[in-house]
């Protein structure tokens, strides 16, 4: 196998109603199957409040140690929403009104609706490359290596859905899952010593309490797909081995 | 109004599969629900992968910046499941095979079953005080202000319910919901007003698509219930001025 670069990401999720358990975030699963399906690893996730030291010290953190950051949420016209002010003072840049973002608002509601509040949301740091919301049009932006994106799930999707060309990823990494109802306890020992001969593979196991039993599911990840095959056989004929019967399952 | 201790949190969710996207997780709103009625504000939460050092960097950086640690996820027998002795090593105190526990699964598993593997999950750094788990018995655990649950949402959400006594918080966060289908760009104004007349309660503002129409949810969070009723009745007439019609909704 031959080295290659691995591009990687985070996720901030912006919003105190994350944290307060009003809102189930949706948008962490997305941007994974996303970004994964780009040859890009999604190495972690923060959710922080609506708090301009908490956004500007996570974001200083995440972006300097990932390739991409996504932030989600606080784009809105409302007091709550400081994600672009936060961003543009993470990076040390002016905030401004940016022109295009202007335009698209103008565009978007009846003349004497542009209010105050909604022009904030043409509001970027300066130099930010606009994200098209083809939903509700007030647009993200992409400012070095971070895109800003909305919390609402309908639109934060369809701005990730728009900016897939802006990304470079290495190898889409490729899955198989294989589940059972032997009990993880059983499997360990055997699936510790395949991971071990795969090292280049990622090896998760799940357990799983269903209505029709228990069981565990075995997820294998990797980019090379004869070493991915070659280790799914070895887990079935582990499961075998138990006394189990595997089955291939969609491995998400 | 007196200044009160204010009691906080982090969550630590330890799992490729969640950021695979593979796992949606549900761990997050429960536990957010769960402090929020326990007088504990949560700050932030983490999601990283099943790396050490990824494990260690999170669980120093929020041990030392809250008063509770929540950690879920990678307690189980298999390779991937790493937490155990990843608390340890951030703690810098040895891992133990803490005799209690390993009572627990004696008494739980047939004569024969209790391998090395499941003997794992009787791991605990030294001093820890285990967390009981009355559905499948292998015990999370407690050091310090670290709390280490399972990542299975039964098995979590079992754990948790057993160790909310341990918790001490301030006054539970009060919170009223009001809903409305005035655009959020057109309360802006007035609600970023009234937040600045009630710099003690959080208002947050969110709006919404659903199949009925569109429109915005209003909810107004805090400690003084007289501060909240008068401020939920200001956003109330808020809406009014408007032309909207006010709902109380389930503030969530």
């Amino acid at each position: 196998m031959t080295e290659e670069r691995v591009y990687t990401a985070a996720v901030l999720i912006i919003g105190n109603e994350v944290l307060s358990g009003r809102t189930q975030d949706a948008n962490l699963s997305y941007l994974a199957v996303g970004l994964s399906r780009a040859g890009i690893r999604l190495m972690e996730a923060r959710v922080v409040r609506d708090d301009e030291a908490a956004i500007i010290g996570a974001l200083n953190e995440v972006r300097a140690r990932y390739d991409y950051v996504f932030t989600t949420g606080g784009i809105g016209p409302t007091h709550d929403d400081i994600t672009s002010e936060s961003v543009a003072k993470a990076f040390g840049l002016k905030l401004i009104r940016h022109p295009d973002a202007v335009r698209l608002l103008e565009a978007h509601y009846r003349p004497g609706d542009l209010n105050e509040a909604r022009l904030r949301m043409a509001n970027t740091p300066e130099g930010a490359v606009l994200v098209r919301n083809p939903v509700s049009r007030a647009p993200g932006f992409q400012i070095g290596n971070v895109f800003v994106l909305a919390g609402v799930p309908l639109v934060m999707q369809a701005m990730f859905d728009g900016i897939r060309d802006r990304l470079k990823g290495g190898r889409p990494q490729l899955s198989r899952a294989v589940v059972s109802t032997v009990p993880e306890g059983l499997l360990a020992k055997g699936l510790g010593e395949i991971q071990a001969r795969y090292a280049d593979l990622e090896i998760g196991s799940y357990p799983y309490f269903r209505r029709t039993g228990y069981g565990t599911s075995l997820v294998l990840r990797g980019t090379d797909q004869a070493r991915l095959e070659a280790a799914t056989e070895e887990v079935r004929a582990l499961i075998r081995s138990l006394g189990g019967d595997p089955q291939d399952e969609q491995p998400g």
